[in-house]
């Protein structure tokens, strides 16, 4: 399977965990995950959080499953970024 | 014939494969293809997606065949970035 | 817990301490922590205020903390980058 | 005569040859010619596209007659680098 | 006390000074201050200008008083970046 | 005088010659002169073109007078770059 | 008195001197002087024009007057740009 380098994610979370402690908790559920988290609306009980997670190699199920724990619900997937998990072809005749 | 380094397509597909394995698939159709997949519009059953290819030598029938296996239809091709096959002059002449 | 390294928040702080005062408390909270401060809005006896801070690693509850002390309050936080706190496979290997 | 490094041109093209054909065949014109094609509008019978070709030294007469044999009408010239092919002020009295 | 290294200020002044002079003026107040200056509104009296400031570390209260002497007066300060004073946790131990 | 780096003309011109050979006559004019041009407005007889020209010591006249020639007609100079003739300080005393 | 580094002016000019002429006779005033001159508009008998001079140290006065020889009048300074002319605290000590 192809190799995930960044997914773009429309979230919508409960105000608890909070922006900080939400991206955290995702941040380590992998060796190196970076994530960055922006506010894009804030209503009565909920917010809409773009999350955006970066990494060599990006675990998605782990991910989306604990968002759900979290309260999460993935809205859409709006950006993939991957890579073929294919060796080159220099590698593969070496 | 010239060497295909990107192509943007714009391409309808269905909710399923999501946007995540959809990318995937196509990742894994060459070496160090880089696929990049941005969800423009979701309707209730199909969404426009914008996906740019990147690799050294793109081979682009089998990206269109997968395509279609996967239940999604080429709309347009948006941009295509293609190099000439030709040796360069000095190397014709070594 | 996830290393924090960048946070934006959207603060509703008095006029006094002033915005370079405010400034430069927050900076001395830590070593190496770099505050930027944007006034967005000036009312009667309040300012809207933009902070980022950046560090290599942000104690955020003692930042939050000090915000309070200082008559100001964190209206929202809009940005979090941070940082898996697990060790990389490699170093985890050695 | 000046050397030409870069053409945009404005060309309506006939579905076939596709895009991606369209491109390949006027790269292979000549040696390390780059060519990006851009769609900007499709109607029935046509396509609109920006054509920008770029290379050490474009022929553009022949680039503009396999235009035409492939069915396409440059619509307009938009853009043109050229570089004068006279030596250098140094190299002439060298 | 965190260092200053860079304060934007939104300040009213009479149109003499002039803005080059008023600009050499609170350059010459340290040392290796660059000042920007951008004038903004030209009224029949004042002008509104905004200021930036930059060096290794401003001495806010000195411009601030010399700002006053020259018949300027700040209107907001816009933005600041500010830098914490404490030594780096490598520097504690060392 | 001074050194003239770049020219920025608005230029009418009959469509005859066209805008590459256009571009590569001036840029003949002198040595490393380099041309962009980018037409701006079609009318039935004429182009209104926005030419750029660059080069370590442009001879305007040169140019103005071959553009007449061509039967273009520059409307006006809208962008000069030039630099002072005068050798640097440390220049004059050696 | 600090050392000036830019000064943005706007200025009204007669078409003659035209642009070009206009910037040649400026960069003259100094060593290694550059001046960029944009149009802005364009009158019955006069030209606004934005003159952008950048050089290791402008002396105003000179271009200011020089600018009231040729006929023009400056507008407004819109920008400055100036370094202080302390010596850095390193070079006291030294």
């Amino acid at each position: 399977m192809a190799i995930v380098k960044r997914v773009v994610l429309d979230v919508l979370k409960p105000h608890q965990p909070d922006a900080l402690e939400f991206a955290c908790e995702l941040a380590d559920l992998g060796s190196e995950y970076q994530v960055d988290l922006l506010v894009k609306e804030v209503d009565d009980k909920t917010q809409t959080i773009e999350l955006t997670i970066s990494a060599d190699n990006i675990k998605f199920e782990v991910i989306a499953n604990h968002i759900k724990i979290m309260g999460g619900a993935i809205h859409s997937i709006d950006e993939v970024a991957v890579l073929s998990s294919k060796p080159s072809e220099a590698e593969q005749h070496s």
